[in-house]
């Protein structure tokens, strides 16, 4: 078994992630997190919600997973979001069409559905299947579709991303933060991709976790005011003129900023921040880069772009997260469908003057040639902008609408003034800073990149060096032997450590050694054992997993301790008296 | 505005629950979780797993919300799960059947589809809308319907529930509990019902959260190894007698079981967790009442059934948890479907000694009459279990199957002998108590209890009392005029409480008395005020919610002194010197 295959088969046998369904055949892109699984992953996002909600002051949202078609048609992904299909006309099984010409074409995705068909006939390509015809090229959007209420009158998608959520939010949430920049919104839920034929566990799943925020900045000034707290972090950076010479290049933040590697500090701030989150939750740093786009591979409105990629056994580079500047697409895609202005007004430190061409009527003249309608033509003149009335000076008369009608007023019946006026602000559409983090994708890499194997008294040892912030069993209690005497003085230190809040396994089943190891397999960073000291001395002993030391420590002290420890406050071997390893484990 | 306007309204416009997809028209049903709402549900969510995860040991899971069609045919809810409808031949317009003859008939679920189409026709009732005439009654199932991959192969289901997803992983939850009862799974997470026409806010949601544990007990002994950890808490049970009697009885949990009332300790300690559950959130005592189902309105297979109900001003006694006794009706459902058996070998304490009969057969007499046969026709009889062996004794011959063919035995050719037999257990199909939970239901209750208003300086002030511990802004810190000099200092003692993990919000804009009273609106319990004091002297102000008292504490010791005031370690006047209410507010 290669390491790919040693870390999947853990997480299915010891609880981490099943395949979804297998009592009804399982369906491909569906998992189940399991016992193990689901704590882990709700310790991940409540490590990125101190990092990008409360750290941050971020709005967190939860908006609904079902969508109404509006929402997609501004986002593009009705019309966009989908995947060249062929079917077989004999077997009627049906492929990527992009991916039957892979070895043809060096880039398929470049190719227009009709191109991709006509490679297909021209090199005799059939069904891989049953060598059948293949049918024309066809879309096939990666929405899942469901229908809103009976009658068929309301269609509803999946939504592909959380994003959205936030962008259709964004006048409510300017209000929340009292209308001004910056301000941001995250939200953390399902998203749904309707996958031709996912494979690769949970790395391309049909149903998906994502963590996004959108941030919400003024176009006019993209540095950040937190800048300097990471300016001086060193990382590898992987830029596009890196990748020219294929090797990343080491460089700190600030000066990623100042030689315009990264676009400005705001992008640079939030690469930096996770950088930060995904070292802390136990993604390795040496198979860890942040790749930045190419420009053709970029969206067409993007700033710049960065993806944070790991390394893993057998898949090589995938991408995890997606921090980019996505300018003021969104938003105005918004406008343009939803017809609603998604502007912010902001103001000036200091009001600006400027000098205003304005009209001032001659109602001496006016009165006679106009008559009645003499104030209203008037009022209009006043009302016209400084750009109409600037337009109107070109030669020729000046035209105004009064009441539906369109009159036409000699320039000698009006007279110019140059005014002096304060601005106070203007109107902006903020532009979007997105990290966007891949959920699943993370958990697999920080399983992949803790597992590790030794040997003990010459029999392997399989570990998961997980990080005690992201492990789902903190502690395991260990009655030496399943006895009454031990069991129940075990009991009392489960309930009163749980009641403390922490996870905590209860285990008797097996011999020590053997509930050591399985513990290990599973990241437990530490184990009390309950022996017959803890009846005569009042002592137990904690197990630390990376190093297989044991301390001696008082029973009453056990719950500070393991606090302590596991919060990484006290060091192990200062826990209490290290026990000589003359024992086999 | 009444009560159930004025939590809407405020709900509405500081960002707890919005109304979804408003940019796009909106669609009943859905909610949005806003800056605030969103939290609140988290710490609410978090709470309960601290109940029903960590301190049980129970596990959770997170399975897909999509689930394909096996599921749903072992659960009945593809048969089962649906309203009745009639549609309008005139204007289209498509109403709930039953909700039309609502004022002729009393229970109108209980009738067929027919005879509420023949209420309809006897009653000449048309459409509500047009006048027009009514089609027949027909089903329309709640269930949101998908299709999974491309060429409409596979037929998804949005899940209606959350508890399909543990019994569907029941072999592998059962090898994570090291094959033994009891276990227990749980999940939180969205669930669809494709509502009709949803009203009342988020009390009936197209798409909502739900938190549910599936207990799996050994159906011999429904006893409760914590239940005296509960027995004397008091509660009012409104029991199926009670109800006759139209008033609740108030008892403890020991009483309401050794009165029947409850039908098993399992049950009632799942009552009692759930009591101090709500209680812990934030559910007024005196609005909360726990209404045991009526036979007739129990599921068929159900023990015995408890809802919490709390009274909300409008709406009434509404339901916000239900508890049950759902046998073992889910296993056996699924089992029939999937045919894999989902039972539990149970070890007895003892091995249980029992006298069984075994056939000798006579090979001297069965050689000449079954010739070459003779052997396998002994190995046959020796395999008849005691069971089929006591049957055939009963007069006649004994019937075995030798490669296919039935042969038959005269008694005479067989000897019976009784042996003592060591059986070490049984299989079993446990029992599933179910405690389900209506998050968002939980929510609204939790923010209708606790709206209150007083009156300060002759003004309304409203208040949301909320627990500090489901609050989503725990502290506010407010520079007392947005000048640099505080707003410098606040901002330091914002970020050095993030640090901690508190929520805190920074607000600049408005008057003091301004800032207090729009934090009081959303339940923020302390504000820090940082003035010229804070300058000259090194203290801050900490304002308390409830009373508007505040004390003054030294600037470094803040971050502790929240951290105890929100635990609930300190009392409010213990933390620093009060400051004379000589200002209005």
């Amino acid at each position: 078994m290669d390491k790919n295959e040693k870390v999947n088969e853990l997480a299915r046998r010891r609880g981490f992630l099943w395949p979804a369904f297998e009592l009804y055949g399982g369906a491909a892109g569906f998992y189940d997190y399991g016992p193990l699984g689901a704590p882990m992953k709700r310790r991940i996002e409540d490590i990125w919600r101190q990092y990008f909600v409360i750290s941050e002051g971020f709005a967190e949202i939860e908006a609904p997973t079902i969508g109404v078609e509006g929402i997609y048609q501004a986002s593009g992904h009705l019309s966009g979001f989908s995947d060249p299909l062929t079917s077989c006309k004999e077997c009627k099984e049906i492929y990527r069409a992009d991916h039957l010409i892979k070895h043809i074409v060096e880039v398929p995705d470049a190719l227009s559905n009709e191109d991709i068909y006509k490679c297909i006939k021209d090199n005799e390509i059939g069904c891989p299947e049953c060598g059948g015809e293949l049918s024309e090229v066809y879309e096939f959007n990666l929405m899942f579709k469901t229908m809103i209420g009976p009658g068929n009158k309301m269609t509803g998608y999946l939504r592909p991303e959380t994003a959205q959520g936030m962008f259709i939010n964004f006048p409510r949430l300017l209000r929340y933060f009292r209308d001004s920049l910056p301000f941001a919104a995250v939200q953390i839920g399902k998203s749904f991709r309707n996958e031709i034929s996912p494979r690769q566990g949970v790395i391309r799943l049909r149903e998906f976790t994502q963590a996004e925020a959108e941030i919400f900045i003024d176009p006019r000034d993209k540095s950040h005011p937190r800048f300097s707290e990471v300016a001086d972090i060193r990382m590898k950076f992987y830029s596009q003129a890196a990748q020219e010479k294929g090797e990343e290049e080491e460089m700190t933040f600030g000066e990623a900023v100042e030689r315009g590697i990264v676009a400005h500090q705001s992008l640079a701030y939030y690469v930096a921040r996770t950088y930060q989150f995904l070292l802390a939750v136990g993604v390795a740093p040496d198979r860890l880069r942040f790749r930045q786009h190419q420009s053709d591979e970029m969206a067409h409105y993007a700033a710049d772009c960065w993806d944070a990629e790991v390394f893993l056994d057998r898949l090589g580079w995938i991408e995890i997260v997606g921090v980019a500047d996505r300018t003021d697409y969104d938003l105005k895609a918004h406008t343009a469908v939803s017809k609603v202005n998604l502007s912010v007004f902001v103001h000036y430190d200091q009001p600006v003057k400027r000098q205003k061409l304005v009209v001032k009527p001659d109602f001496k003249a006016l009165g006679p040639r106009f008559k009645a309608k003499a104030r209203a033509v008037g009022e209009a003149l006043k009302a016209l902008s400084a750009q109409e009335l600037e337009a109107s000076r070109e030669g020729g008369n000046i035209r105004v609408t009064v009441d539906g009608e369109t009159i036409e007023i000699e320039p000698a019946l009006v007279k110019y003034e140059s005014v002096e006026e304060e601005i106070r602000g203007e109107e902006v559409v903020p532009h979007v800073i997105e990290p966007s983090f891949g959920i699943d994708r993370i958990i697999y890499t920080v399983l992949d990149h803790s597992y590790y194997e030794d040997s003990v008294d010459g029999e392997a040892r399989a570990v998961l060096r997980l990080r005690s912030s992201v492990v789902p069993i903190e502690v395991a209690v260990l009655p030496l032997m399943d006895r009454k005497e031990l069991t129940d003085p075990a009991k009392a230190i489960l309930q009163e450590l749980r009641g403390r809040g922490m996870r905590v396994d209860y285990d008797t089943s097996g011999s020590i050694g053997r509930r050591y190891r399985r513990n290990d397999e599973i990241g437990t960073p530490f184990e009390v054992t309950v022996d017959y000291e803890t009846l005569e001395q009042g002592t137990v002993t904690i197990r630390d997993r990376d190093s297989m030391q044991q301390v001696k420590v008082p029973r009453w002290q056990i719950a500070d301790k393991l606090t302590a420890l596991l919060s990484g406050t006290l060091k192990f071997t200062d826990a209490g008296d290290l026990v000589a390893q003359s024992k086999k484990e």
